[in-house]
């Protein structure tokens, strides 16, 4: 396995792979890889001749007050990790490397943005969109894993893909989950034993809402004030939203048709834990 | 020659080529194809396997107030001035293509953007990045090829591909004058004869411009008030600016040194008509 800290020999090698007719699968991460980045390492691992994963803690994506410097980093970890899944290249540049002092050059995205986690972090998508599209210049991937718990992220880059015309396939991974359900994330191990046991209720109460229109609910609101009331009932975490939109456009839903996201996030004491299901729904005749 | 209304077409066609490895040159353009851009394709023609030519008046980057529909358009010419420098594709999508209704991402360029021409067209280089950002993304292209006679044009693509890390290498091509020194311009047409014979003053005030600095002129403010007084002197043309920048970063410079643009915009009677000369001055020990 490689480690590779410039743009300049990351992009030749990308050339010359794609020269030689093999496939490149890509994915992105901030490192501190957990088993959500392992079963994106492995579904890149079945699909291309060649894996490569970056690490970067992107800066133009943490606003002011966000905790950029405090953001858990762990290379030998990370590099121990990509090696077991079989990776081919870890790209690993610095913050100078990727961000040059005279650089100016923005891609800003419009849309999908303002709701769900992207309301409290303006500008945040910005510095998604921006950094991946110089990573999708550098790493030239045929295929890029993303991970579903982050589905926001999800349909924003499937819109930057789509409107840049950037010739990559974008490969969503559903989201790895504990034996209770819970979607597995770097921040459980901020709950305490009794929030922990809480925690398993998110994804009961996006279960609910799955049964309620397997059932035939169809009103949006009806189904956000059940989910409300089993999160209240069922944990002492505080709310900070429960949603339903269409997917990938994140627009609201009046009557639910098509493809939709549930999506909740809560606060318990020290951690905030966010999940979602994405549902295709029949529109009955 | 074929010609291409599709981006799935043209994506397609580009990754063959790239698979077969056979060199892509691209020439973008808004179509009403002059000597310039001949001038253009023939050095693709010379420096690539497959010359791509794209037509595509771009909305993004006219303001509001400014010429989008009567922008001159005559694709029967352009494709038979095409044919006869042998490119190989001319891709020729339609607005809708380009920009379905949805799409909401834009590339911003934040620096080189407010002096010259851009003074005055707040937003048309974000529109110059975002449609170039998507067109490289569809044609793939190894080299793109763009006229020096928009040197703040260059400029500003040069930032575009360098902060967003494309793997295009860009070829600037000097711009092709009458004998009088006349830069070429589809807009040379609109003036009268006293006027055309005025308009060689122009090359010949950047002429001067050289020569006084070769003669060891260090200080920008003298030699723009000579080139205005030049201008004044020999032309009926208002001056819109007269300028001296580092280049391609477009900052003011003190004493001139290294490489730098001596650039100008003058209005006749019916046209607008820009000129520059780019320089490398050595530093006096």
């Amino acid at each position: 396995m490689r480690v590779i800290t410039t743009i300049k020999e990351m992009q030749g090698l990308a050339r010359t792979f794609r020269l030689e007719g093999r496939s490149i699968g890509f994915v992105p991460t901030m490192g501190y890889l957990h088993e959500g980045h392992m079963a994106l390492m492995e579904k890149a691992r079945n699909e291309n001749d060649i894996v490569v994963l970056s690490i970067f803690v992107n800066p133009l994506q943490f606003g002011e007050g966000e905790d950029l410097d405090a953001y858990p980093r762990d290379f030998e970890h990370d590099r121990k990790a990509a090696e077991s899944k079989g990776v081919d290249c870890v790209f690993y540049p610095s913050p100078e490397e990727m961000y040059p002092s005279d650089s100016t050059v923005k891609v800003t995205v419009q849309d999908r943005t303002d709701v769900l986690c992207g309301r409290s972090r303006p500008g945040h998508f910005d510095g998604v969109a921006t950094v991946l599209t110089k990573l999708f210049n550098i790493i030239m991937p045929d295929r890029a894993y993303f991970g579903l718990k982050d589905a926001q992220q999800v349909a924003v880059v499937e819109g930057l893909v789509a409107d840049l015309n950037i010739p990559v396939e974008l490969v969503p991974v559903p989201t790895i989950r504990e034996g209770d359900g819970l979607a597995k994330s770097s921040r459980n191990v901020y709950l305490s034993p009794s929030e922990r046991n809480q925690a398993k209720e998110l994804f009961r109460s996006l279960q609910l809402a799955k049964e309620y229109i397997e059932n035939g609910e169809r009103n949006p609101r009806e189904i956000i004030t059940l989910m409300e009331d089993w999160l209240r009932t069922h944990t002492d975490a505080a709310i900070d939203y429960v949603s339903i939109y269409s997917y990938p456009q994140l627009k609201p839903v009046g009557a639910l048709s098509g493809k939709v996201i549930v999506a909740l996030a809560v606060k318990f004491s020290k951690a905030r834990l966010i999940d979602n299901l994405i549902l295709e729904i029949e529109t009955r005749g």
